[in-house]
């Protein structure tokens, strides 16, 4: 395994600018901590990989004691289960069609363990239609207060039992994204907790079981209500980013993916670098204070974004020009999904992104 | 060349969304009409080649009288000369490495005629140090009120001076960037043209002549001084995108590139789709209405973007459970940049996103 060599490395100097480097003493840490936290607690650890999307990161997860990984797509889960990864969630309520549920049964004849999200009635309905007899199983989504996608959850019950006479109904989650808010982590958390024993009860009262209650994200993870949840599914926490850190979820110092950057301009007395939205991605939260971060000068903000340009700010001397700089993407998973290979700091040979674009 | 097909067909049903959809009979039509009002104008133009990092639109541009492409950075060069372009314009501060330059050199010997900027003395020294003798050009770029990268456009003579000796200088150019606000596009072209003409000045000053003085975007195309420029470079005119459409400066019903998304959930009394940031980018500039739009639903909006999830809202029924939306990404470029294929309305094979990912 490529991030087995125990003698750090500095990155290639030769490396052309930009490119995403991965402090790999940082990540396992951010894997042993999580897992150890999981135990600790009692619940299962089942990471999204859609945050890495590295065959090489999943590795890690899994012989910390991972369950098994999340994934958002059916592109996910197939790239995952061609490396031998034996125990997928599609947490997304996908509406099946026949070429989908061809591909979901096909994974399942290959000896996956798998699960796919539902969250109303024609669509549960459906996944028992398309899916009856692969073994696959559906997982309700419910929404507890983040308002994307998932069913009320009183009516949980109702979206479980429209597949439960086909398919198998593993149980009911949620993803509490409201935790991304400068005071929502705890809050989001209580949610959470709140959303899955409603929809629990409301599957019990319809007279099904539920194995699994699943939620958890990076910003809401340490105030995850264990009494509820049986599963956390965090993806960020692998990696931080410059939203971990606003929020005030994952400190500079573990933060383990940057983007390595050339300065190639002082236009106008400010720091001008090479890696631009086609690298960082173009998030930008409500409560960012910028469209991404410097490892090294906390007091540095991007100011501006292009695609090629990224602009910053910072008190006292700018770096020089070419000189190299590291850039905190402000979400992991968007800039991830942006590059080719991710650069360990430790083992030498880049690391495949190997489900990079799978979409469908 | 697989634009080239007369019949128009259907995209394919059963190709799984989301995908990138190109509408063949309005790019023809974008092209033709911008190659037009270009030679009308008595301006070259060099449309932007990151828009699309397609060898197919290019060759289109090109057979419609196109002087060259420009690109962002060497590795879009690379793709390009590859494919057999032959005039090249790296229209980007590059700050020079011994690798960098050894791949402009490679890429010179090869017959490409090609030219990068400089916005300082000192990228104007190393570009005159390392490329001495290779046939490469330089281009001063000055700023005309974007404020990103470019020098002072009266200093573009010193900067000019510093390579001059060693190299090349084509001449000058600008990105009127701010052209990208509700109300500045024809102030912006009004910039760029004074910027223009003081830079110009500024290396006439200095006793070099200038062969080109270079600027266009695609907001403030129509207001473009051709008594000051003698070559524009606009990108999202092929496509045109959410941004265009709300600018103005492009009407819907010339919009050529959309994903093509299915409505996963109508959790909340909203659509639910399954094209995320990971398909449309995650740009929303300041004056955005929301995070794209709808080409068929003008009165949509989405108002949620998550990796995997566009939540729209909009007036009347909301389109049915697996029915099949198309979106517009707010900004075209990035969006192109996150797909491997563009899939013609035309012709049936898809187009690669050859330069995808060519970030350094």
């Amino acid at each position: 395994m490529s991030a087995g060599s125990p003698t750090p490395e500095p990155p290639t100097p030769a490396l052309p600018t930009p490119y995403l480097r991965v402090d790999v003493d940082r990540l396992r840490a951010n894997v042993e901590r999580a897992a150890g936290a999981a135990a600790t607690a009692g619940v299962a650890l089942r990471p999204h990989a859609k945050t890495h999307k590295s065959v090489d990161v999943a590795r890690l997860q899994l012989e910390a004691g991972a369950a098994g990984l999340t994934v958002a797509t059916v592109g996910e889960a197939e790239a995952f289960a061609e490396a031998g990864v034996g125990d997928l969630f599609v947490a997304y309520p996908l509406w099946l069609t026949d070429a989908l549920a061809d591909r979901l049964r096909a994974l399942a004849d290959a000896g996956v363990r798998l699960a796919i999200g539902v969250d109303s009635v024609r669509g549960a309905q459906s996944a028992g239609r398309l899916l009856a007899g692969s073994g696959v199983e559906v997982v309700v989504e419910v929404d507890s207060g983040h308002h994307r996608s998932g069913c009320d959850p009183r009516l949980a019950g109702d979206v479980a039992a429209a597949a439960a006479g086909a398919i198998g109904v593993r149980g009911v989650f949620t993803f509490p994204g409201h935790s991304y808010s400068p005071d929502g982590r705890a809050s989001a958390a209580r949610d959470e907790a709140q959303a899955l024993a409603t929809a629990r009860a409301s599957l019990e009262s319809a007279g099904l079981a539920v194995a699994v209650a699943s939620g958890g994200s990076t910003p809401s993870l340490a105030h995850t209500e264990t009494t509820v949840l049986d599963e956390v599914r965090p993806g960020v926490y692998v990696f931080g980013d410059a939203q971990q850190w606003e929020l005030g979820s994952m400190p500079a110092d573990d933060i383990a993916l940057t983007a390595v950057a050339t300065v190639v301009s002082h236009a106008g007395g400010r720091l001008v670098l090479d890696a631009g939205s086609k690298v960082l991605g173009a998030d930008r939260a409500a409560y960012a204070t910028g469209f991404g971060r410097l490892l090294e000068h906390p007091d540095a903000r991007l100011v501006q974004l292009s695609e090629h340009h990224a602009v910053a700010e910072l008190p006292g001397p700018l770096p020089a020009l070419g000189s190299r700089v590291l850039v905190v993407p402000n979400h992991c998973c968007t800039a991830v999904n942006l590059a080719d290979v991710l650069v360990p700091t430790v083992g030498g040979t880049p690391w495949p992104v190997t489900a990079r674009g799978r979409n469908g």
